[in-house]
């Protein structure tokens, strides 16, 4: 059994939650592996978007202990969150990044420096939190999508699916992460000749 | 005042809602038009997508009356829909293609076929409902993204930006939907020089 826990809070931006629930869901649905779980975690039974979306966390801020990769949302909740000792002291507490595949998406990174995981990391650099970024001592890379040993960070809602896909290449297989990745691909994406796929 | 009403149902495609929701509610937000409103429409009070996210929903299928554009979400759901001759029978009392912008994700269109609307209508031809779109009599095309006249179609889920995209600038401008847009686009494509944005 693989377990993925996406960590959201009050304010997440509603792309970057849900396009990692479906895209992660969906090993279980395109590739037939039942043992592949996804949880959206919380400190409150739902949470509200920044666009006012409410939507239910399916288990709470402590299954963070049981994943094996954790991924956390971005949005302007994030802010008031760096500022909260007694929340990054849970995350501190419940993450484990010997074991664990850690992930961020644009702000979402701002968590992780906030507890001191991002020193002498490569990040995404997400522009709105250059600075942040640089006070936690993260070394920020102008790439959509980052990977520094176990932990990986992308930029920019639609360079969601590149972070996803790189989860479930690590959990799962290869195979399994370009199985997902094309069942949302446009559909031209999909007509092209497989010589330029590569490309 | 600019209305969209999104229209949602049990099992559907997670993604291809909340991308829509997303940036359309991004308008407000980003290009401050804080006169563009964005419902979720729904027969019950939220429905459950096709990975089990619930979401509730912001206003009922009779709204679409009020609606400068509606767009019909995709997924498992559309195929019970078009046998339930009820629910289609409400659609098409509450569509105005005559005055109303009609988009659809991918199966999306099979509700606006099973209606009758899209006979010797171009639409983007996602592979699964290839046969059925044919059967409705619409004119399946090979693209990503297809527009003929009111109407509006997009494959894959990664393809939403384009439709929502589309609906931004027929109801605001050009330029918002580039902010949109552009909000949302990873990192890498932000940082291209212009001369190869507009490749």
């Amino acid at each position: 059994m693989k377990k993925v826990g996406i960590v959201f809070f009050d304010q997440f931006t509603d792309i970057d939650v849900v396009m990692h629930w479906d895209l992660l869901n969906r090993v279980r649905q395109y590739c037939g592996l039942a043992d592949f779980e996804v949880k959206l975690l919380g400190t409150a039974s739902a949470h509200v978007s920044m666009s006012g979306l409410c939507i239910p966390a399916t288990g709470s801020l402590a299954e963070i202990k049981d994943a094996d990769a954790v991924l956390f949302a971005s949005g302007r909740g994030t802010r008031s969150l760096i500022q909260n000792s007694a929340y990054l002291q849970q995350l501190k507490s419940y993450l484990d990044p010997q074991r664990q595949l850690i992930a961020a998406q644009c702000s979402g990174s701002l968590l992780l420096g906030a507890i001191g995981l991002l020193r002498h990391v490569n990040v995404s650099a997400y522009p709105p939190i250059l600075e942040l970024l640089l006070s936690y001592g993260a070394q920020p890379v102008q790439k959509s999508f980052v990977v520094d040993r176990q932990f990986a960070t992308a930029s920019g809602c639609l360079a969601a699916p590149q972070l996803s896909g790189w989860l479930i290449q690590q959990l799962v297989s290869e195979q399994a992460a370009t199985q997902v990745l094309e069942s949302a691909a446009p559909l031209e994406d999909l007509l092209r000749p497989v010589a330029s796929h590569a490309v």
